[in-house]
């Protein structure tokens, strides 16, 4: 019953056998000259519908530092919501990686930009007065920190708000898979059909162990991310071990099954809290459920057997995260129910 | 026959089992608070008879740059031979993560510094003078980019000259493993026991597919290095997958294994170039052959089916390297040493 | 009528005196050994009451640059009020010269943080948590933005605040004199007695040319502020142009003189603002007064012949800024009340 | 008869005047948009014949840094004489302002580059290896530190190997007055007309109390100085304060009238030292003289009253420097001079 995050669980087995695969097949050609990053690169590029340009990397903080340094001047403003993994947990590598730009952190409901909210910010940034840092980028979560999803139509929105002011839209999509299950659109339909630039790919939370894609829809990007990831020690020399970890999960569609169990799963355990009189704080939309309840009652769950973060609220309440994944399973999310049945009081 | 480098080679065996056993066996605690770091820690204190802080990564070069990050402040110049990796092949990856530190190489016969010439630079480098980067840390490579190997006294000597300007001692040990079967030197009499104060240990170029380890021997480093890795985006999540990769490295004693089989099949090659009249260009300590040779007769080397790389010498003369791997073999060596009698005319 | 800024006036007589001796005195030692940059060093501890390392700059951008990337590590967080200069109007100088570290504006009336906001902020900022910036320090701005001053007691009870988390305070003490005018205490007092680390003191606004100086209280912190002045291209070599200004200006107490002049004009103008009906923003306890007024009246203003600058506020109402500097006189602020009286309707 | 260096010297006299001008000629809007720096913008234009962006700063590091980091990536290398000032001077300045890009110091006879060792180094600078830090500008210093100029040829030459790797060339111009007069070509001819894309041109070193301008032939470079320039703390507030020194300089020719008169007093004391028997180490082109002696002898001549730096060059002999300014006189020649013929044999 460890519902801390996606990142304790180990490798799902597709991955598992395409690294055990990788991992005895022989010499390969280093530093990404590999045959299994170019067969990633065109899994990617087909299923995106694009060519796209596929840059390995072992940690989703990496992926985004990476694809941000390469669309905001050191001199840079940027747009992300308060909460963006980017702006509360990365020790401001982001920050670090573009030398120096500013991560400006939006509020919104469910953890969502809105475009008249970024407009509004836009307007009174100072484009062009010396002394203001400019603005350079946005970037989206997707799924969100809260656990809910954007939708295309949403992603369009702030992308042309983006547009307008000439900036380019990143995605952290270290849940990705979970909104494309979540959405039921197509990688395409959520990334650069709807002005998505760069997208960081995330396998790590959906079941391989450590292993991230940089996706550049732009090809004037690829030598500045080329030339970073070897400068920021992100460039693999035996680069099969990411490659190998990327097509297994995306193989024969192993990603979304995964996504989708966690986040059916995600929806059992949000109605199952829900009914046990919980309050529910944002949409249950990807694989995590965010729940209100007296501190005591939080500490009663941990008490059957249930691991979890919390976050305290004040009047002796927190609010809970319960994170689902691939190796999340009924039977537990049963029994987390069950508990909350004995414990929560509504 | 691909001589290229050792980190073309896959997954060493004892390697492999260890990361299939790490990622099946269900929830662990990430971001390096998982059972298989903390007995990754015990084992190299244990071997180097002292207690370390260890740091997982996935490169040598995010290694060997949070190492020196730690070491050198901006405006530090930090010494190493000129042919250092870090100085030549890592597209300023200190430089980077240090905010623009100075790297300083110095020339020496077999890829090794010499403590007359660090000391005689030392005394020119301008200490105190607001307008010099001032002397911060010396980088000694082990073995070194030629092949060959320090010996403790060297270190010891090397170290001594640091000292007395205050200088730490950082180790690339990117093939450590390969000098401590060379040298038939302890682990601890290779590094802090002779001065080092902390060592990139590399387990990728003998037999990983991706794990190195910063070890520390100074405490007061650990919060720095701590912070910096993750801010580069190198903590990663699941760190079990570096973790595993080097527990199954050191566990029974496969590093060394594997080091000798390499080292002994580059004494093999070595002696049957120099017997077929090559030029043997440094003396042949670790996994690593340099020789010279016309360029006519490399390309038959290659035309009997060696893959290595050479480096024009001008006058149609080439220096060509082969390096071996734990997964070498005495067929291919043999094969090599075979067409070089054939194709080779001293 | 220029009540742009305190930047848009000329060298105030006594300073331009200075340069002047300073300029004809023949050969003087370079990069900071003369004798006016002594004798500025004595007179500024002489004025604070205690020994003080002092290091004129040309701007109030380095000097607080300067004086943050000494106090904050890279991944540090600086918390300052998010008017702040630092955090609105030096396009990044800050993050820049730490090497990315986060600025985190707070709100707070009159320009001020308030310990209660910056206690509760810091206590949820994931002190010792890898994965969140580490805060580092507290910056203050003294007169505000606003044109607000704190007090001695006001600047000590957020220095106990920061103290109780082991963080540094600065000082951005771009229009310190008014401030020591406005509250009548000593340098001292609103300084390293109620806490203050490091003082950026600021000459160029009260009537020198380009002169500020970081004033440090603590030893400690002398080498990295000497070698990042050098390393930002901050070390004159003729130091004797910044020294002689600030020699000038503290000399025979011209910097309050000036300061308390303009602080006059401000409370003169303000006054006759609020009288002609205008709604005066913030309490004028400096040089600076702000007004709401709708736009058209402000463009009367204008007509009028007096030039500042305005904010839109929404519903055709503007927020007008007017500045007073040493060589404001009666006579303009006259004038501006006059046409107040004439064009605003309250 | 201090000889040490040409920033010891005062102001001269026209720059003074105009500095005085500028500091009683009432408001001026700030931050550039002054009627000085447009004027100083339009007098550099028409000295090179050309339209030229002016930017004002305060310093020579400064200049350099700018100009460096609006050239080079930080994954760049930046070539140089191994005597550069921006290599040797600077404390890391221009690795900081790149964000880490790697300076390449090469030797040459005089402290120039040769075109033939740029080359040799540029092929085997692994242009394109992901590994290797990508050859980005070459910057050339005129007059050189050994005291030679570059004549419109040599640049020419050299710029002509740059261009070929696709690299700007940039000029540290700290003495090119001294430069301008010494070959007797224009400013156009010694800068873009054979290649020099952006000037580091210094006003302090030949008259001016602190006043440097970076000068740009390049449009497609301005933003970046411009941004870079503020986020640096480098854009002054009142630039009146740099501009009116450039004015003053350049006004009626006395830029190169105290070039002329510096230039002429070390050719004097070069004539001077050799007579007495000293060995004159480099041309005497400019307004330095480099001269080898006993330690002793160099003693003799302190004793004697002359101050100026030695460098040690083993047994007991040393390379002395002495530079001419604006400020020094016949007599403080002819006094060294005679002290040289009394003390040294020769």
């Amino acid at each position: 019953m460890n519902f801390t995050s996606d990142n304790v669980s180990g490798a799902a087995p597709e991955i598992l056998e395409a690294l055990i695969a990788a991992s005895t097949s022989g010499p390969m050609p280093s530093y990404g000259a590999d045959p299994l990053t170019a067969r990633v690169t065109e899994k990617i590029s087909a299923l995106f519908e694009r060519e796209a340009a596929v840059f390995p990397v072992s940690t989703g903080s990496a992926a985004n530092a990476l694809a941000l340094a390469t669309l905001a001047p050191p001199y840079g403003a940027i747009y992300c919501h308060e909460m963006a993994h980017v702006n509360t947990d990365e020790c401001g590598a982001p920050e670090m990686f573009t030398g120096g730009a500013k991560l400006v952190g939006l509020p919104g409901a469910g953890g969502k930009l809105t475009p008249g909210l970024l407009r509004a910010t836009l307007e009174k940034a100072g484009v062009g007065v010396v002394h203001s840092v400019q603005p350079a980028a946005v970037t989206l979560t997707q799924a969100t920190e809260a656990g809910t999803v954007y939708t295309p139509d949403e992603i369009a929105a702030l992308a042309e708000v983006a547009r307008s002011y000439g900036l380019p839209v990143h995605m952290d999509g270290a849940r990705f898979a979970n909104a494309v299950v979540s959405t039921e659109a197509s990688p395409a339909d959520l990334t650069w059909r709807v002005g998505v630039r760069v997208l960081s790919l995330g396998a790590t939370k959906d079941g391989a162990l450590g292993a991230e894609a940089i996706v550049s829809f732009d090809p004037s990007l690829d030598e500045s991310i080329q030339r970073n990831r070897k400068r920021f020690g992100h460039l693999l020399s035996k680069q099969r071990l990411a490659a190998a970890q990327l097509l297994g999960w995306l193989g024969d569609g192993a990603w979304l099954r995964h996504a989708d169990h966690a986040n059916g799963l995600a929806a059992r355990l949000g109605d199952g809290l829900a009914g046990a009189g919980a309050t529910i704080t944002h949409p249950v939309e990807a694989n995590m459920v965010f729940a209100t309840m007296p501190e005591a009652e939080a500490d009663a769950l941990r008490g059957a057997g249930a691991i979890f973060y919390t976050q305290a609220l004040g009047d002796d309440r927190v609010e809970a995260r319960f994170v689902t994944s691939w190796s999340s399973t009924v039977d537990e999310v049963d029994a987390l129910v069950a508990a909350a049945a004995r414990h929560i009081s509504g």
